[in-house]
């Protein structure tokens, strides 16, 4: 693959999470979850803008020809009500991964140092998501109603964390 | 230690830890660092407002008796600006990592089944906060100006992290 196709693909696979984050966003109800789902979502939006600039750059009146479907799309799991808010964020998290590997190898094959710098720095940032992420399942698996709850309540004898 | 103590210690570790974002988010410059620190601190607050609720709770019409000075105070780091950011970044994340262990620690000794039940929780979040930082602290040691930057503008030939 050549830096164009390469960094297409990312921008692609940027769109795909982004999109995973505003469905999450819109199936949970727990306030400081939401925050973090539209953290990441802006971080995917981020990462879009700064590959789109990279590409200006170094490829001046070229069209960056972003695939018009999901590169790797997920088997068996749809962003639809019916899928489990556990398997989306276990889809996340997987994405995640083949992002900070995806990038790793985009450094291996490209000679540009720009271009180097930036994908380490992406690397590394889906890396980051991806702990983010695994935290955030460690306490659904642990609290399973805790994404569907508006806020933690103590209250009386009781640790509700139900709706 | 008793209950109360237990409670009244952590009340106190959640104080320092907002405290410690709080500084951090004063010395850094890029926006994207200054939501996480934010997002940091109102989690700890939050915590504290759950301890607080769990305390009149389990103990109506008592006190709280809260530290006046930090528990467990970090040697040789102190928060003021002679202190490199990533000294903090540091001692943040080793807070994270006793705030957990307390946690646990707590756990251990309370048998009220709610009060399990928080502490458990604390103890899952401050882990999640613990690899935030870490997957931060990685992003400061490969890009030492990272923190420095408003945002990373990637120019020309140039990608420009510093300030």
């Amino acid at each position: 693959m050549k830096a164009p196709e390469i960094l297409a693909m990312a921008v692609r696979a940027e769109m795909d999470a982004a999109d995973i984050y505003n469905h999450l966003r819109g199936r949970v109800k727990n306030e400081v979850l939401i925050q973090k789902l539209q953290f990441l979502a802006n971080e995917e939006v981020r990462h879009k803008a700064i590959l789109e600039r990279l590409f200006r750059d170094k490829f001046p009146g070229q069209t960056l020809a972003v695939p018009t479907k999901p590169v790797r799309p997920a088997k068996g799991v749809s962003l639809d009500d019916a899928t489990p808010v556990a398997d989306l964020f276990k889809l996340a998290m997987g994405k995640e991964k083949e992002a900070e590997e995806f990038y790793k190898g985009a450094k291996a094959v490209v000679e540009d140092p720009v271009g180097r710098k930036i994908l380490d720095y992406l690397s590394r940032v889906e890396r980051s998501h991806y702990y983010i992420l695994k935290s955030e399942i460690d306490l659904l698996d642990r609290f399973p109603e805790y994404f569907d709850a508006d806020e933690f309540h103590v209250g009386q004898d009781l640790f509700h964390i139900g709706a």
